[in-house]
C-alpha cells in the first residue's frame, strides 16, 4: 500500500475516525442523507484522505459491514472448535455473538436502519444470511444434542425459533432502549430455562423438587 | 362532519384508497420524500380530497398508526374478556395478535421504517409501548399460571422474554422475508414448547413415553 505524507503518521488513527465518525452519521442522518464532506469534517481530514482509505461513501460503508461480518463468522468459527456439552456450546455461542454486538452496538444500529429504513441507496448486503446462519448453525447443534441424549426429542424447528427468536429479540432490545430491559445474564436465563424445558427429566434444573 | 359534492358518493372508499395508497408510498420511498402530490396521484383524487379526510400528511401518518394502535388494544382487550387456561389464553393472545399484524403487514413495515429508519421528521408515535405492554401482558399471564398451578415456578423473567422474544421474532419475519421461513403454525408450536417445559412434570406434552 503507498501512503502520501499527510496520512503515514497517524494511519491506523486516522482510518477509524473515518469509520467511527460515518457510523455515527450514518445512523443520525441517515446514509442517504450524509455527504463524503459531513464524514471528513467530522474526522478532521480532507476528502483526499477519505478516497485514500475507502475509494467513497459507498467503499467506506462496505468495509463497516465487511467488519460486523467477519466478526459473526468469527463467532460460528469458534464453535468449531470448543467442546463441551451442547448446552455449553450453545449458551457460549449466543453470549459469544451478544458480546460481539454489544461492542458494536453502533454498526448493529446502523444494519438496522438500512435493512428496515427507506431505500437509502446503499451497497446491497445480504443481512439475511446472519439470521439464516445463525438458524442453521443452532439446528446442528440441536440435532447434536438430541443424538447425544442431551436434548429430548422434541419439535426441532421450534425449539430452534425459541432459542434464535428469544436471542434475536434481547438483541434488539440492546439498540431499541436505553436502558436496556434486559442484559447478558437476563439472555442466559432464557436460554438456560428453554433448554431446561427439552432437557431429559433428570436434568431438570428448574423443578429441583419435582418427581423425576 | 360536513361533505363536499365532491368526495360524498363514495367517502369511505376514498378515504381507505388514500390510507392504503400512502402506506405504500412510505414503505417504498420513505416518509419523508413521500409527497402529498404523490399520494393524491396514486389515489386518483385531488388534494383537498386529502386535506378533507386528514388535513396534511402528518393527519394521514397518524390515522394509520392510531389504527393499528387500537387494533393492538382490542388485543389485549379481547384477553380480559375470555376464560379458559393460561395456556389458552397465552396461545390466543399470541395467535391473536400474530393474526392482527398479518391482516395489516403493510402497516407493520411501515411502523418498522419508521422506528429504525433514518430520521424522516414522521409525528412521534410511542412504539414501544406495543412491546411494554405485551410483556406486561404476558406477565400477569404468567403470575396467574404460577398461582393456579399451571407452571412450575420458574425465573417469571425469563419466561415472559422467552416467550414474547419469540413471538416479536416471528412476527418480524413475516414482514422480512417474502415467502416467511415460519407460520402461524410454527409460532404456536413455539409457545407450546416453551409452555411445555415449564408445566408441572404430569403435563409435559413434548415427552409423552418419559416417566412421570
Amino acid at each position: 500500500m503507498s501512503t502520501s505524507p499527510e496520512i503515514q503518521p497517524r494511519q491506523d488513527d486516522v482510518r477509524q475516525r473515518l469509520i467511527e465518525k460515518s457510523i455515527g452519521l450514518f445512523v443520525e442522518r441517515g446514509y442517504a442523507a450524509t455527504t463524503v464532506r459531513e464524514i471528513v469534517e467530522a474526522a478532521g481530514v480532507s476528502k483526499p484522505v477519505l478516497y485514500y482509505y475507502f475509494k467513497n461513501k459507498e467503499g467506506l460503508y462496505l468495509e463497516i459491514m465487511n467488519g460486523i461480518g467477519q466478526l459473526f463468522d468469527q463467532q460460528v468459527e469458534a464453535l468449531h472448535s470448543t467442546g463441551g456439552t451442547v448446552r455449553r456450546r450453545l449458551l457460549d455461542f449466543f453470549t459469544g455473538m451478544f458480546d460481539a454486538a454489544q461492542e458494536n452496538l453502533a454498526v448493529v444500529r446502523l444494519a438496522y436502519t438500512i435493512y428496515f429504513g427507506p431505500p437509502q441507496g446503499a451497497p446491497y448486503i445480504d443481512f439475511n444470511r446472519f439470521f439464516d446462519q445463525t438458524l442453521a448453525t443452532v439446528d446442528a447443534l440441536i440435532i447434536e444434542g438430541i443424538n447425544n441424549g442431551e436434548i429430548s426429542p422434541c419439535n426441532r424447528s421450534a425449539l430452534n425459533w425459541s432459542l434464535v427468536g428469544s436471542y434475536h429479540t434481547i438483541l434488539e432490545d440492546q439498540i431499541c432502549r436505553n436502558p436496556p430491559r434486559i442484559d447478558r445474564d437476563g439472555l442466559i436465563a432464557v436460554i438456560s430455562l428453554i433448554l431446561d424445558g427439552v432437557a431429559p427429566q433428570a436434568d431438570h434444573q428448574t423443578f429441583p423438587g419435582a418427581d423425576q
